[in-house]
């Protein structure tokens, strides 16, 4: 998918709203586990509940991994079903990956080509040569962590170079500056947590055209309406991702419908904010 | 298998070689193309062939999952191949996971529980939360990334910070000084590139006890006499990876027997090393 494809899809269904598959089997309602494949079963029902809210579905690998090959499998149902009946969504692979060169080819081709995902979450610790692989392709995106939601964010990626000096930074903005001339808005986004949302402000003077991936919304505390003052561009530039707190709002025969409700209501809310900000 | 079991297993084969399993589809001989799982077929040949003279077997995630689902079936019977056929094996899924805490939780799941491997490989941006559950797993181990062996770890690790101070440091330093504090020599070891052998001295007066996996030896230009100058301890501490170099020697019928003869030439090489520094 193009990134003006994508703005148009935002604009038309007024929403930039990401919906993470994070399909735990340990949590998915028990009706399910009888059919021959419940994650799948249970994301097929999801997504038709809600792709009319949303703009992007975001599965993660690793609650697809813990299931080993039958695990893949789902997921390429998963992503089968979605390129399939959705046309104009926005899949991501939240896949985390990242290798010396060769490697990270294969992991592009793994995401982009074989499972067919418009774009793949990337760690950058390993540098240009394992970010780049993932830029290779028409029309798809590498999506690199800058700044996660996560506790361990601190550790090290809020770790000052250059303190005393007048070329100081954060090491996620170091991140940025660095690995945003490997490609360009039309091919890379960043993960920003929205647990940090008054950081966005910083992020949108390096980079004010790029999409950032906005995770932490919801189960993790941030603030969708903070997440848009500080981080929405005149494109939006926002794909703001909530899993729990819509694929398990319920646990039993009404997922779906509770799913749909939780969608809608954040729908409701980004279409305030669309027409505030746009 | 504890430290233990592996510096003994490290002594009576006279070995500290891994072989990495990047069993790219592509390369592996023509004639093995005909059997019902290529990859593993391959695998197994090498492993029957080469077992007596390494340690460790590392297939990397990103040659099984170029290829779907059947990619994982081909890496569920190659672990479950190794764990029924070489007890004494060291296994290591070079995956490069890590997420936040309940999702690294699942990647933990997948590796150390389901698919049975000893160890995985961690990358370590995203901080504590994203390793420690690699932790939690009784004699499994985390191998965490600190210094790789490709170009572009020039682009983050080596960063320094506060270069101006007293407490200056790489980013790997960082990397390893905080982390060693999530676990211990016991469930812990650091990935450490060949191809900067010298500064494995540094590495190893902020890290005396732990292993170091050391790709980059061979096709990646790093010699192995320095990183055993550099990197060895009382109990040997060292883990050299070789892939392409063994695994790809022959593309012909001779494949498994051309890589057994450049495992023995290395598993030679090492048991000098081994009687000079021990």
């Amino acid at each position: 998918m193009t990134k003006k494809e994508l703005v148009e899809n935002i604009k038309r269904k007024k929403s930039f709203l990401c919906i993470g598959l994070d399909s735990d089997i340990n949590k998915i309602p028990a009706h399910l586990l009888q059919s021959e494949d419940p994650v799948f079963e249970f994301n097929k029902q999801i997504i038709d509940a809600t792709r009319e809210y949303c703009v992007s579905y975001k599965p993660n690998t690793a609650f697809y991994e813990t299931q080993g090959a039958k695990g893949w499998i789902s997921l390429e149902k998963t992503i089968g079903y979605l390129n399939k009946t959705c046309p104009d969504i926005f899949t991501i692979a939240d896949a985390k990956r990242g290798d010396i060169g060769n490697t990270s080819t294969m992991y592009a081709q793994a995401f982009l080509e074989k499972l067919n995902f418009d774009s793949v979450t990337v760690a950058p610790y390993m540098g240009e040569d394992s970010v780049k692989p993932f830029l290779e392709f028409q029309n798809k995106w590498a999506i690199v962590l800058a700044l996660t939601s996560n506790k361990g964010a601190h550790d090290f990626q809020t770790i000052m170079i250059n303190a005393e000096m007048e070329n100081q930074n954060f090491l996620y903005q170091e991140v940025i500056e660095k690995s945003m001339q490997w490609g360009t808005s039309q091919n890379m986004m960043y993960v920003v947590g929205a647990t940090r949302a008054e950081m966005l402000s910083d992020i949108r003077s390096i980079i004010p055209d790029h999409f950032l991936l906005v995770p932490g919304v919801g189960a993790q505390g941030g603030s969708l309406a903070d997440v848009a003052k500080y981080g929405m561009n005149k494109e939006c530039g926002l794909l703001v991702n909530s899993s729990r707190g819509i694929i398990f709002a319920s646990s039993g025969n009404d997922f779906a419908d509770k799913a749909r409700e939780e969608a809608q209501k954040l729908q409701t809310e980004m279409q305030v904010l669309l027409e505030n900000y746009l």
